[in-house]
């Protein structure tokens, strides 16, 4: 087996490869599950298709956010396998600036990788780590996998709950409940980023550092602003920009792409 | 962990956690690389956005690949480990129908994955599986990865090669060496989509049985008929319609989301 490391210097998106190995290496240590990194592959597909970089429709949901973890009363942020292998500093950073929770909370659960998830946590600073073993002992209604089991003093009872990568079941579930999520997800379409309150269409190894660094600005700020902020933003709007982009990113690169046949066309 | 199966029926996308599983099974029985899984949600990405089923310029292209199977003087059918768990019995099929050679041929080699790739393709019936061990003892120039390593006796001296879920290192590298190469590919912007001679922009899930029931239909035409089939073929047509297709999807499915909204405003 070739090492990726010898191919990246040559490999037109190398950045891409070096996750792609990170999420490997992650799955070998009990913290991704296989279904992670097919989840990966999706969200490779659509980051891809925005352009690989944050889109600026994408930075007022990250305002946004940033403005409605400030205000909330009791903010948790969930963590899964991929999240935890990819952004565990930031995950643990957004935390403390927002005074937020963080929770363990997994489609596929198993002790050993909750604790797994656990351990990344803690050796990036992580105080406190819910939702592991026991801890997870209520349940959302209306969720049919695992992802139904929340920790009584984490997500049950938040205010704003930050879900980066989540599945759409729980997205409605949470808002059902009334409370305010926040997604990432990379994908416009998907019931995750339809129904959250706020959804971050980027990858999480950009939307988690802009988010910190966000909060970290408007961390003193005045409630009114705060909410003022949050008060003015458009989901709605976020979503159709995301479509209009990806739309036109693919008529340019269509277009970009035909023309490697212009001298050397092919049948 | 919850078993798929449970969730299955309430599941608005159950055909395509089905795919996943059979992977996933495929992976802990060594036939599947974790980079194959990653490769597999791209194409899952893809697949959402043409719709899940096989696009009206696909039929096109796949008339023409079987038209330049039948036609080919030693056509040659490379197989990797995601093909080997989704369509053992289609590539087998396909062989028999248009005379084909069958070459395993895997970005991340080791024996054993080359023997568990065998064993499959041999249990649906093939009773020639080239590219295994020192079989492969060729190489095509300009390709870094492993995918270089060809069989002297299938892809090295193929006329035409189909290359489903390809590289674009070795589809263009295959172009070079003269050779018709079709290639299955959901992302119509990929290199190998783009280099391709016969871009089959589908999952090879449709793909394959279409291929299949093409070449048994086309397989007493005359030869003539077959060229002509093949000389009004227009790979670029079929990549731009692709493309076309999903940007209408997206606009589509950008309005058809948005109604969730309108009985239930959310902020």
């Amino acid at each position: 087996m070739m090492k990726v490391s010898k191919v990246l210097h040559v490999h037109p998106r190398a950045e891409s490869l070096r996750i792609r190995e990170k999420l490997i290496k992650h799955y070998r240590l009990g913290v991704v599950a296989l279904a992670g990194l097919i989840a990966h592959g999706r969200g490779e597909a659509f980051d891809y298709l925005i352009g690989e970089k944050t889109m600026k429709s994408t930075f007022k949901a990250i305002k946004a956010a940033a403005s409605a973890m400030l205000q909330a009363k009791y903010p948790v942020i969930s963590v899964n396998g991929n999240t935890a292998a990819l952004v565990a500093n930031d995950l643990v950073k957004l935390a403390e600036v927002t005074n937020a929770k963080i929770e363990v909370n997994l489609f596929y659960r198993s002790l050993e990788r909750e604790l797994a998830i656990k351990r990344i946590l803690e050796a990036a600073g992580a105080r406190e780590v819910l939702g592991v073993g026991e801890a997870a002992s209520a349940q959302i209604p209306e969720v049919c996998s695992e992802r139904r089991r929340v920790d009584p003093q984490g997500i049950l009872r938040a205010d704003v709950v930050l879900v980066p990568l989540e599945d759409g079941d729980r997205t409605q579930a949470l808002r059902k409940m009334g409370k305010i999520v926040i997604a990432i997800d990379l994908n416009p379409l998907s019931r995750t980023a339809q129904y959250a309150s706020i959804t971050i269409i980027d990858n999480v190894i950009r939307a988690l550092p802009a988010l910190v660094r966000e909060a970290e600005k408007m961390r003193n700020e005045e409630t009114e602003k705060l909410r003022e902020i949050l008060s003015e933003f458009n989901n709605r709007e976020v979503l159709a920009n995301a479509i209009k982009h990806i739309n036109l990113r693919l008529s340019e690169l269509a277009q970009k792409g035909f023309h490697i046949f212009e001298d050397n066309e092919t049948s």
